[in-house]
């Protein structure tokens, strides 16, 4: 069985924590049937190591019978640092650009080869869009992405490039030679944009956060409906709004010594 | 020692998720051997569960060398309901509360005796507070907190005032039988109020989230300052912003039913 040649040799934590990688943002409830599918463990261990995440809280079970993330996994990861930190200085200066410009505003680390959507402020009369926080995207495709990918070491663009860049509109920048010229100018005039490169419709704005010793630790950007968007208005108030946010964290950095 | 004796019996999964707790608001960045520590494990045996988790992406190492959340563990947080249902739901109305009141905004669950905040936005000019969501709070200081108990079984406002109520400031209610009385008023009118509960010049007003089914599940209220606020005013924006919750809740319900 698939089941038990991928179980061989796992140590008992690497097995528990399968069984949370079960989960995922089309998979957030699930039976234990379907855990144990999903996570390649044996059902009568499934059994036995979700019941110890449950007492434990990670893991909680609805009326139905079936599991779900636990409330407190949630507050475990909310200590993470691009919660506490990231997230934390820009949320009040992501509600002002709201508020500002009335469109959806995005603040993404990345992971690899894909963006992080950390926070998503969704404004009514903005571009419609599912991502939720946590959720993530290609970096080619996005306002965002591209300015995470511009300033990522490069051997990352070049090991993205080889993957093959994903088709996602006719207007997706599929050709490597073409995306490396647009990453210098994002890296040039210090902003990148997009018009119905992930979404047909849908255009975006982004520009690099720096932390305090000038390092680019994410992307903040404005995602807006191409029809009425003018993307030189919307940079605007996304560059003071990004020093605003490092300001933010050099507070951070001065108030919390990180005691250990 | 401690450590030794605390650690016999547990099962793997209990100490790969001890090590876990080792983390909390007021620690979060630890050395290896502050999570041995904190968690009741033998130094060895923390290091080999922090090389798992870590693998794994759970923790995460600082460039000097301390362990913090890892990303991985706070994506995982973020398919837990509290976020991806009612924190989902409530984040536009928190915005649009947010920018008719300037006050700050919290919506918070009840955990056992406390509640826990799951969003907190905050407005320049209101009253400063350095709570954070994941952070806890006792359930009969605050708004938030009011309405739960008001609305949490009988029992469990037996049990929380048998354990005694904690004194903040000199205007807590720290009598159960003032309590029991304020909470019959609370669900009576439908919001909870304080004034100076839990901080000196801070006053706060909150209302029930209720479900499509009419259980209330959680609680928004509003933190301002005592000087300028008036609770009248203040409820008075809280209310249809319950409302509009409630309506994105059931939204959510129709468009998931919950694949598994």
């Amino acid at each position: 069985m698939a089941g038990n040649s991928r179980d061989a040799g796992r140590s008992v934590t690497a097995r528990a924590l399968s069984v949370l990688t079960a989960f995922d943002v089309d998979h957030t409830r699930l039976t234990l049937t379907a855990i144990a599918r999903r996570s390649g463990i044996p059902l009568a261990t499934a059994h036995r190591l979700v019941g110890e995440l449950e007492a434990w809280g990670a893991v909680q079970r609805d009326a139905d019978g079936r599991y779900a993330i636990g409330l407190r996994l949630w507050e475990l990861g909310q200590l993470a640092p691009v919660s506490t930190g990231l997230r934390s200085a820009a949320l009040p200066v992501m509600q002002e650009l709201c508020e500002a410009t009335r469109e959806n505003v995005h603040l993404a680390v990345r992971d690899g080869w894909e963006s992080v959507v950390l926070e998503k402020l969704v404004s009514p009369r903005s571009a419609p869009e599912g991502l939720r926080p946590g959720g993530r995207l290609p970096l080619h495709t996005t306002g965002v992405g591209k300015v995470l990918l511009a300033h990522a070491p490069g051997a990352v663009l070049h090991e993205y490039c080889e993957q093959g860049l994903s088709r996602h509109t006719a207007y997706t920048i599929t050709e490597p030679g073409r995306l490396g010229r647009e990453l210098q100018v994002v890296r040039s005039r210090g902003f990148a944009q997009t018009s119905e490169e992930m979404t047909l419709g849908n255009c975006s704005v982004a520009v690099p956060l720096r932390d305090a010793d000038g390092a680019v630790v994410a992307a903040l950007g404005l995602v807006a409906r191409s029809v009425r968007a003018d993307p030189s208005k919307l940079v605007k108030p996304l560059l003071p709004a990004a020093d605003a946010v490092r300001r933010r964290l050099a507070e951070q950095d001065r108030e919390q010594p990180g005691a250990g």
